[in-house]
Parts: structure tokens; C-alpha cells; sequence
């Protein structure tokens, strides 16, 4: 690491010759190996943006110049030149640093940044701030490939076309989203790579923009000349560049869509270090569909680039055929999408993360809730068990699906029940639905489950008891057991055991009857409290004696948070949860 | 109506001549001025399409050949060939139809549509279901180009682009959004104009597109030739004719933005009906930004489309010169881009309707919120007093923007409040705040307000009392005074009255303290019940013995009704809620 040592911020490159950077970018690249294979991480990006980000803070002056990274998730490289090197290289400070860009590590970054496509707009809001206190310096955003086609990304090239002012807009083009690239878009960058540049069809310039294209975008010194020559430009520019992604690790440029991301593994093999073992919902899923599609043409899958959502391999997509739709970073499109299918008499499955549901409010919304077509949205990582970075938390899709009018979002409790709702909710006609697939791994039991999810909002009576109700939603059933079985030994309460389904409604009737001999309702719900499902039963008890305490995680952005600690400071555990009942009793 | 009365189905064009066709347009024409003038509604936009729309339904065989209109508010025309027309002859079924696509009406229309950019992602889903179930017959998506700056419109341009199959997007060039377009993909269409399609550099071909030009777009042979050229084609093509907005009335060619939308007015002179008296607070509000912006360079006002909503005509819009950015219909990208300028020490503000904040949920969590950037929003028409179509309410935007983390949604109770509110937070640095602009017209009154909302989530108690609390949120709060004083005439009961101010945050201190000499807690909000204000009112309460009930409206989509009506409904009159309040008194 000796040059490495001497790059304390992104100025002392101008000290290092061309021999001396092209060194360097091994250097980084051999840290990145080491940390990403002990630690995990996104892996193909960063890979391949290394020469590329020694370039731009050789020719840039960061933090004067401000360079906004698209979804962060490549900017390991500019973490390292940017003062925070001891979290690649020292394995007790890898968790230092965040996976994406954090303006709390360093000034050298402006913006907590995870989902795809803001750069652009995120950047013009810099620029524009910039114009307005009549300073001067250079605005970058780097954007890859991939996030172009989503929606933010290109309302932001086609503002960005319109003004006159320095904008350097960036585009990482490895050939790849996540999995291959899906739109007519990636076409004219094909174009445009075979024609180093020059083919007139140009979505960039259509878009209004200048245009310069660098071939050779794992090139230091090439890169650099492309650089410097759009330095201090009076008025937009795109600098396409042309990179590897996955550069230096042969498996990786060899299977760019397995590399993407990865788990803690064998350098020298690539093997993961944990085997995953058992049963997930993902593979049960895809298994499931596949066996759909193929006794029903009308079945159809759709993704939004991410097609290990469902465990959709190549090869398994290919299995799928037309029956299968990746419609690129474009969630917006998809729920559209799945409403036309579902009005036209297919019968469309969109499956995203809780996460990237939420760039899909008002299509939800208008295009499918107000037109009530029966399309299904399968929801993942909805939970305190899914991702726990800032940018991706899984805890906020009930408050923002559950409350538009016509949705029924089904939260099952058990394989057999999803299973259920799923099969339910693709063979109905009347309903969008929403389906929380469980996050608290794949758990089957005897409980018998219906088939039949037609008459909206009836919660199911698990287990009969008195005093003490339990409403258990979706994967936090299996916690209402636990809390059960704690309230009978502890104090000697048999509660009853509530499994809601609904998420979207109450059971008005069922809530009613527990007035009779019940004292007490507790809800449970792995997500925020606000605007989630218990205030809506607190809500219908208010005018009336029963005492109601809701479990959920306070609103809030925790990042990377340990999970039962969490849930802790929420007292969502089965001691903390008895120990308030135990009060309430006494009120 | 010698022609029209002969149009009972669009199959009933084929047996007219070009020369009919002609004088049919006219007869639409003038159908349209008369029942716009008297009833009022999309003007520019209807009249600029009359000759495609017959030509369409010439040549495509509706309804089996499915047409798709974004926005559908200029589908009047539509409306009027496929069986509708008595409701545009006949003033007393004026009212018969919506002022868009409405299922519900014709088997000509395949979804309610009212937000921009969705056509083209919902026809590619009728395309896709009708392949999947290999039937043949043509998908048509009809879009203007004020819409295609949207980001779902270029997500499905580009979706469409790698498909192969049958799709016709249809893109009405009439050279406008609601006021002028913005975005550097106008400049491509112009080249396209003038160029009569030759332009190499070709947004729709870079999106993977066919395409064909149209130049006169107001002359129904040549349409129904282009139309002919493209009908069956087995891959997506883009149809770009130009026509002109506000065809065939003088006024509204020559100032298309007055003319988009029109109040009932007289005919021969262009005048409104009904003169709009007193203040508004978009007027107000103008005011305010243009006097701030004098004084401060930092302070810059974003609009999407629409600058109607804060009244920034055109000679106001120069006025405010830079420090005004209209960015087209793209407010995922406004709200990143305020985010941006916060972040670099702007000091912006985003002003736009509740129904169309629903576009920007993810931008304002990830953008802004987990940012903390001290924007400011601006939500108007946000209330059951706001516009009433389905596809237009302005319901929801308290639990979809109340319930993400670090946002600050501020409800201002009259015109001191609201100012002294927007002053506070376009100055402050902390936050990012969205602020409820009063929708029961500009209410000045006596009460002091506060200068400073930093200490977050204090509730005034504006009235003391005892036994019981209203907790009345925003423009609610007048209905709050009304129920007070009803309580006291009718009950005796002394009510205290509460404007809670902060829609985003408990003041738990004050609620506890309420419990000492209170036994029933309302609550008022305007717009849904669930995920709302309220909610979380009873929530807090849950675990005691404080009686409360929320008012607000039942998730619904209601449609066009009547706000007194729609109130009653859901007991939110003075006389139910003190009926309510007398019953709890009793329990």
C-alpha cells in the first residue's frame, strides 16, 4: 500500500505520475478484493469505477467540486481516496464507513444516497444553489447505466438539457443493471459505444444536452484528458465512459450478474464462505410461478431489475419466457404495467423490496387502486429482518400501501398461508392486492389456512381465550405465540391469539366481540407505528372502555441497526410486551 | 348536429366522406364551445384534438383496437364519438360524464386517468395481455408533449422500446404543457417539427422507437393516412403529429396557458362567468416569494407545470426570473432538486397539489427527509374542498407525507399562521417542511401566532376548558371554534380548544396533561381517517381511559361529490360531532 499511504485526500494525486496512479488503482483494487471477500458488499461497481474515481478527483477539486454518486453503491474508491482508507484496509474499522455515500463520514460527500436514479436532480439542486450565491465550481453527478431508465434519472437528464450552466453528468456505462439492462435506451448506448460516440442518434443530445464519449473508461490517463476537458464547462455535458464492471476479479467480469453484490467469500475461489441453507420464500416463489405459467399462458411475472427478488437466474428466466417481464429500474412502469395486464385479463405478479415500493406511491394509487384491477404486488424485505441501511429499510410500505382506498394487502403468517393468498389473489378479479411475503424465514405449521380471501377483512381466531386479545400480523404471528404462551406462565392469562390478514381493514365485527370479555388488545406489527395498522384498531376503540397498546417500531431512519436491539428500544419483545400488559391489568 | 347525430359508434365515421368529416369536426367544435363555456373544463387541450380523434376512430376499430389517453382530459372528443354526445349537447346531462376516461361510461375507455405520463405504461400492459393471450388488434397510447417530461412517460418509452410487438404511441405535439414546456427534450421535438421528422438525432429512435411525422395534425386526411401507415404494425412506433392547442377559438390560440383550463365563461368574449373575488393564497403567497426573492438571492421557487398554483403568470414568472424554476411535469425531480439546493444553502420552495406530492413519496423520504435538507413544501388543495375528481382528491397527502421520518408537516389554522409558518421554515436550517396551505378560503383572525417552530411538536391550546378537548388540525380548526361553541349552547360543556399545528408529531406532554381534567378527546382532520393525524391521537390514549374520537373521511375514492354531503357522511358536521360527543358523555 505504499502509494496508497501517501493519498490522505484526493489533492495529493497530483503528486503521483501516470505510472504511479495506474499503481495505485491496483492498490485499491487489490483493498477492495480484501475487504469486499472478508466483509461483503457491492462488488462489480466498485470494481469497476476505480479508475474512474482516481480520474475525476485527479482533474476535480473535491469538496469544492461536488460529485454526487448515483445509488452510491460504487463510491467505495472515493471513500478511499477521501480520507476513509483504514475502513478498507483495517478489518476491526470496516464498519466505519457505510456502504453508500454519507455526508456524517466526510465532507467529500453530499448526500445519504441507496436508491437509483437521483444524481442528476440531486446534483442540478447543487448547481442551482451554486448559480444562485454566484459561486463557481464544478458539479458532477455519476450515474450508471442501469439507473437511467428510471424515471427520476430522466426527468433529471431532461431538466438538466435545459440549463445553461456547469452540470458534469457522468454515465458509468458497464453494460449492466444488476442483471442484464432492459429498455430501448441500452440500445443507443450500444450505438453509441460502436461509433466511439459519433452515432447522431444520441439520447443524450435528444435530451438536450453536449456529449463526449471516452471508450476506454478503465484507462487513467484517457480518462483524465476527458476530464479536463470538460472542466469548468459553462453549460451541461454528459461523459459517457465506457467501463468494466467487475474489473480485476475474472470471475466477476466473467458473471457480472452474480457479482454484483456480494456475500463474504473465498478469494481464491469465489465460493461463499456461509452456505444458505434451507427453504426461502424467493426460490419458493419462482418455483411455484413457474409451475403457474405453465398450465396458465396468462400468468406473468414482472421485475423491476431485480430478478433475485423472486430467484429468477438466468436460466430460470429463460425457463419463463415471455411469461417473465424485467422491466428494467422503472417500478414506476411496472405497476402501470401490471394494472393494464390485469385489465386486459392477464394475470400479472409484481415483486419488488418494501424499499423500492415506495417509488410507487401514486401509481399504486392512480393507475392500479383507483381502477381496482386485480394485479398482485408481492412485497419483500418488509421488515426489521431485511436490509437495515438507511437507504433500503423495509419498515414503511404499511403505512404507505395500506392506507390507498381498494388495496388489500394480505400479510400472511405461514408458508402455507402465503402460499394461499398468493394463488387467491392471481386467480381473483375484484382487487389489487398486495401480498408482505414473511421475513422471518419460511415457517410451516398445522395451522389450516383458507383458501378463499374474497370476503375482505376477516381476521382468523387462532386460539380462543379471554381477558387479553393478541392481533398478530403477517411473520410477527409467530412472536403472538410466543407472547401467549409468556402471559399463561407468567400470569396466568389464556389470551386470544389473532391472526389480522388484512392489513388494509379492520374486522369490525370480530373487534366488537371481544369488547364482551377481553380488557385488553395488543397489535403487533414488524414496521413503523404512524400510520400502520394498530393506530387503526386504537383508533376504533377510542370510544370505548378497552384498553389498547400498539407494538412497532417508533418512526424513525435507523441505520444499520442490530436488529434485536431494535426491537428492544420499541419493547417489541415477549418479556417487555408481558411486563405492559402486567401494568395494564392493573389499571 | 346534422353529421354528429348520425355518430351513434366511431364505425359510423367509415360511412362519411373527408368532406363530412370535415364539417363534423366543426359540429364537435361547437358542441365543445358551448357546453365548455356554460359548464367549463379542459379547453385547449380539446380543442386541439377533435381531428385526431376522429381520424383514430376512422381508422382503428375501437373497441377492440383499445385506445389509452394520458391525462384523458382531452378525450371529450372521444367521449362524444363513442356514444356520449347527448352529455356535451344537453345541459342537463352535462354532467353524465367525467371530465376523463371513465370505464365506468363506455367500453371505450380502459382505466380513470387524471395524472399525467401514465399512458404509455398502461397501454404497453393491455399490449402485453393481449399477446399473452395471443389475440391481435392494436394498443394506442394518445400523449401530449407537456407529459412526456414525466418520469413513468419516459420509463415506458424506454420500456417500450425493446418490445416487439404491436404498440402506437400517439404524441400530440401542441407545443405545451399547461403553460410552456420545460425540459431539454423540447428542443429535440422542435428539430423533429422543423425538420417534418427528418432530424437524425431523434429522442423516440434513442429510446429504441420507430416513428413517423405528422406535421399537420389538425387535418384529418392526412391523419387518418399516417394512421393507415401504422395501423397492425408488429412493433411499437411513435406517431408525433403537431397540432395546435386551443384550435378554432382566437383567444385561446393566442394564449394557450389561460386557455387550458376553462370556467364557465361568455362566448363572445372570452370573459368569466363569475368573477373570482378576495384573497387567495396563491396570490398571497406569490407576493410574499417575489418580495422575499428581492432580498434574498437564495430564495428560489420550484413549480412543476403548474404555476397557477402560486400564481405566477407569466409577466410574474419574469419578475421572479432566476430565482423561479418551472421543471415541467417532473416532481420527482423537484423535490430532489430542492433537496440539493437546501443542501448547498439554497433556500427553496416546492409548491404543488396534494394529488400530485403522491408522485414524489420515495424522492421526499430519500431525497429529502433522510437528508434533512431544509426544503420547503408548499401542499395546496389539499382538502375535501379541493378539486373532487377521483383521479384529482386532495385526501391523502397527510399519511403519505406525515408518516416519513424527519419530514415536518406544519397546519396552519389562518393567513398569520401560515405566513409566520412559511417565513420559519424557509429560514431555518434543520428541517425539511411541508406545510398545509389552509383550503377554507384566507382566514385572518385576532389569535398571536408564533415566529418560531423549532421547538417541534408544541400544540397551542388556543381555548381553555374542561371535560372536553378538540383537537382541531389546520383549516379545520374554524370547524373546531364551531363545534366549541355548539358544545357550550347545547351541553354546556366548556370545551378547550387545541391547534395542534404540527401534523407529524405527539405533543405527549400536553396530551398527558389533558388527562387531568379531561374525559374525551376529538380530533378534526381534513382528509382520510386512516394513517392519518388522529390515529396516532388515539394510539396515545390506547392504554388509558380517555374517550376519543377522530373525524376525518373514510378511505375512500369518492368521486366528484358534494363536500357538504361527503362531510355529513362521515359525521364531520358541527351538529353529529356534538350528537357524538353527547352520547360519550354518557358512557
Amino acid at each position: 500500500m505504499r502509494l496508497l499511504n501517501q493519498v490522505n485526500q484526493p489533492s495529493d494525486l497530483r503528486n503521483l505520475s501516470m505510472e504511479e496512479l495506474n499503481e495505485l488503482a491496483q492498490e485499491i483494487r487489490e483493498v477492495l478484493l480484501q475487504k469486499l471477500s472478508k466483509h461483503g458488499g457491492h462488488f462489480g461497481p466498485n470494481l469497476g469505477m476505480v479508475e474512474a474515481t482516481i480520474a475525476m478527483h485527479y482533474v476535480f477539486n473535491s469538496p469544492v467540486d461536488k460529485i454526487v454518486f448515483d445509488v452510491s453503491h460504487q463510491s467505495y474508491a472515493h471513500k478511499i481516496l477521501t480520507g476513509r482508507r483504514e475502513a478498507f484496509i483495517e478489518e476491526e474499522k470496516y464498519d466505519d464507513v457505510t456502504g453508500y455515500s454519507n455526508p456524517d463520514e466526510s465532507e467529500h460527500d453530499f448526500f445519504k444516497i441507496g436508491h437509483t436514479s437521483t444524481s442528476i436532480s440531486l446534483a442540478s439542486g447543487l448547481a442551482k444553489a451554486r448559480d444562485l450565491k454566484e459561486e463557481n465550481y464544478n458539479v458532477i453527478a455519476v450515474i450508471g447505466d442501469g439507473s437511467l431508465s428510471g424515471g427520476e434519472a430522466l426527468e433529471g437528464l431532461d431538466f438538466a438539457g435545459e440549463q445553461d450552466t456547469n452540470l458534469i453528468i457522468v454515465v458509468n456505462d458497464n453494460q449492466m443493471s444488476i442483471a442484464e439492462n432492459h429498455g430501448g435506451l441500452y440500445k443507443n448506448l450500444k450505438q453509441l459505444r460502436e461509433s466511439n460516440g459519433t452515432c447522431k442518434c444520441n439520447l443524450f443530445q435528444a435530451m438536450g444536452l453536449d456529449y463526449v464519449y471516452q471508450n476506454e473508461g478503465n484507462n487513467i490517463e484517457k480518462l483524465i484528458e476527458t476530464f479536463e476537458k470538460v472542466k469548468d464547462m459553462d453549460h451541461p455535458i454528459v461523459v459517457h465512459i465506457n467501463t468494466q464492471k467487475g474489473k480485476g476479479y475474472q470471475l466477476a467480469e466473467e458473471n457480472k450478474e452474480n457479482w454484483h453484490f456480494c456475500a463474504p467469500f473465498e478469494l481464491a475461489t469465489g465460493k461463499p464462505i456461509k452456505a444458505v441453507a434451507g427453504e426461502n420464500y424467493a426460490v419458493l416463489t419462482r418455483d411455484y410461478l413457474l409451475e403457474k405459467m405453465k398450465h396458465d399462458p396468462k400468468v406473468v411475472a414482472v421485475l423491476a431489475a431485480t430478478p433475485k427478488t423472486l430467484a429468477f437466474t438466468e436460466e430460470k428466466r429463460k425457463l419463463a419466457g415471455k411469461q417473465l417481464v424485467d422491466v428494467g429500474i422503472a417500478e414506476e412502469h411496472a405497476v402501470a404495467l401490471v394494472s393494464g395486464i390485469a385489465k386486459n385479463g392477464g394475470k400479472p405478479i409484481f415483486a419488488t423490496s418494501s424499499s423500492f415500493i415506495q417509488r410507487t406511491y401514486d401509481q399504486l394509487s392512480q393507475d392500479l387502486c383507483i381502477n381496482q384491477n386485480p394485479a398482485t404486488i408481492l412485497v419483500g424485505s418488509a421488515s426489521v429482518y431485511g436490509w437495515n441501511d438507511v437507504t433500503h429499510l423495509g419498515i414503511f410500505d404499511i403505512p404507505m400501501i395500506s392506507n390507498i382506498p381498494n388495496m388489500v394487502y394480505l400479510a400472511p403468517t405461514s408458508k402455507e398461508e402465503y402460499f394461499a393468498m398468493l394463488d387467491w389473489s392471481i386467480e381473483q378479479k375484484e382487487h389489487p392486492v398486495a401480498i408482505r411475503i414473511p421475513a422471518n424465514g419460511v415457517v410451516s405449521d398445522e395451522r389450516k389456512v383458507d383458501t378463499d380471501y374474497g370476503c375482505l377483512n376477516r381476521y382468523k381466531v387462532e386460539e380462543k381465550g379471554s381477558k387479553v386479545a393478541i392481533l398478530a400480523l403477517g411473520h410477527f404471528y409467530q412472536l403472538g405465540e410466543k407472547v401467549k404462551k409468556e402471559l399463561e406462565h407468567q400470569l396466568g392469562i389464556c389470551a386470544t391469539l389473532i391472526n389480522p390478514r388484512y392489513i388494509t381493514g379492520l374486522d369490525t365485527e370480530l373487534l366488537e366481540d371481544l369488547k364482551a370479555n377481553h380488557e385488553i388488545v395488543i397489535t403487533l406489527e414488524d414496521g413503523i407505528l404512524e400510520g400502520g395498522f394498530g393506530e387503526k384498531v386504537a383508533t376504533f376503540y377510542g370510544d370505548s372502555r378497552m384498553l389498547v397498546k400498539n407494538y412497532g417500531i417508533r418512526k424513525s431512519f435507523p441505520d444499520r441497526y442490530v436488529v434485536e436491539e431494535l426491537l428492544k428500544e420499541n419493547r417489541i419483545t415477549k418479556e417487555q410486551i408481558v411486563e405492559d400488559i402486567e401494568k395494564l391489568c392493573k389499571c
